[in-house]
């Protein structure tokens, strides 16, 4: 197996999530930052690797880049089934699949440097607006997402029966990121429950922005 | 094979994805209209389908109901292989599901109802505000399509290679309601070609938002 080439940075939840999944299936990557901070994203040497100027991008040697922590986690998956991160049946996988994509697409985007860039701008949004702009994304996302995990038959010790999936990996993501932007919210116990388990996890651990080349002193 | 319920509204890209795929598998559906305008994805009734309250949401009977269109074109892609919407080799599937991200999750979520809601209360935006942030997410999203279709050898007829798959599916849904809310970005001639090719298919045609019950008059 390649060793892969992984840009990321350390604060944002879709780095995280191919650094969980690499790890999870034992592949080795370099990671390279790209410092949103200093505005790295935009660099024309990043653009040639990812037009959107989004992270992650992952680059196995030979081949195009790969962008979008998505379709990078169906890459790995397909690169190296086992362990597996979608369980067998079709119902089993549109349900994680449906439940990363209720965290990965329809709440993580809404909280992105290139939006809180433009309501800061254009949107004549202060600090405490964008504070309150992402407090309600993250509820209404996950308070959601509790609501299923909290009342369906499928959820076990982990979103989807008793082993890790890309539902798990998103979820921890967003956790992740909350707690690094201090946000909290509240009566989300079943998530909470299955985080506090995939954090005991190594690759999950080992995988947290406070552990990652880059993060400032906590 | 089954005949599936879909709950969808005529104007939503998302809705539009899986009415493509549905045709394009030769799968039946009954179409169900959740009314956007009326409120009718906030009822208990359809959040009890889905607790997001997002569209659409595809059920097959006796099954738990699918909701995220990406999760749930893979799910039609899993229920029925031919014809295929991605490509039979890894890095050709990674590079359509990015593609399909770069739409369906970094694009179309920014410019949903429930984010006019929050900016046109909260967010004291007017009107032009909201066209103005409705123009700058289509463009940028677009933008950056155009700009990896126009540089990339696997851009063929359509997205990649000479046959639909689930990036001409998002592309196209994307430019549909562009057109519905009569918004034009400029300089993507890749797009056009390619999205103007989707539309000479019968699925393509027949899922139109303006083809649809419950649309206004044009």
């Amino acid at each position: 197996m390649p060793t892969f080439d992984l840009y990321g940075f350390w604060r944002t939840s879709a780095t995280y999530r191919v650094r969980v999944a690499l790890a999870m299936k034992g592949l080795q990557a370099h990671e390279h930052i790209v410092n949103l901070d200093a505005g790295e994203q935009h660099t024309p040497a990043y653009r040639a690797l990812n037009p959107l100027g989004g992270i992650p991008t992952l680059v196995e040697p030979g081949h195009a880049p790969l962008t979008q922590s998505l379709a990078i986690l169906e890459f790995l998956e397909e690169t190296q089934p086992e362990p597996p991160l979608l369980p067998p049946d079709r119902h089993g996988r549109a349900r994680v699949r449906g439940l990363a994509g209720m965290l990965a697409a329809d709440t993580h985007p809404l909280i992105t440097p290139r939006v809180k860039k433009y309501l800061m701008t254009q949107g004549r949004f202060d600090d405490a607006d964008w504070r309150a702009w992402q407090t309600h994304w993250f509820g209404t996302g996950l308070r959601a997402v509790e609501q299923r995990l909290a009342s369906e038959s499928d959820t076990g010790l982990y979103c989807h029966g008793d082993t890790p999936t890309l539902s798990d990996i998103c979820l921890a993501s967003v956790m992740a990121v909350m707690q690094v932007f201090q946000i909290e919210v509240e009566d989300i116990p079943t998530i909470e429950r299955i985080v506090a388990r995939c954090q005991t996890l190594e690759p999950f651990a080992r995988a947290h922005p406070r552990r990652q080349s880059g993060a400032p002193a906590a």
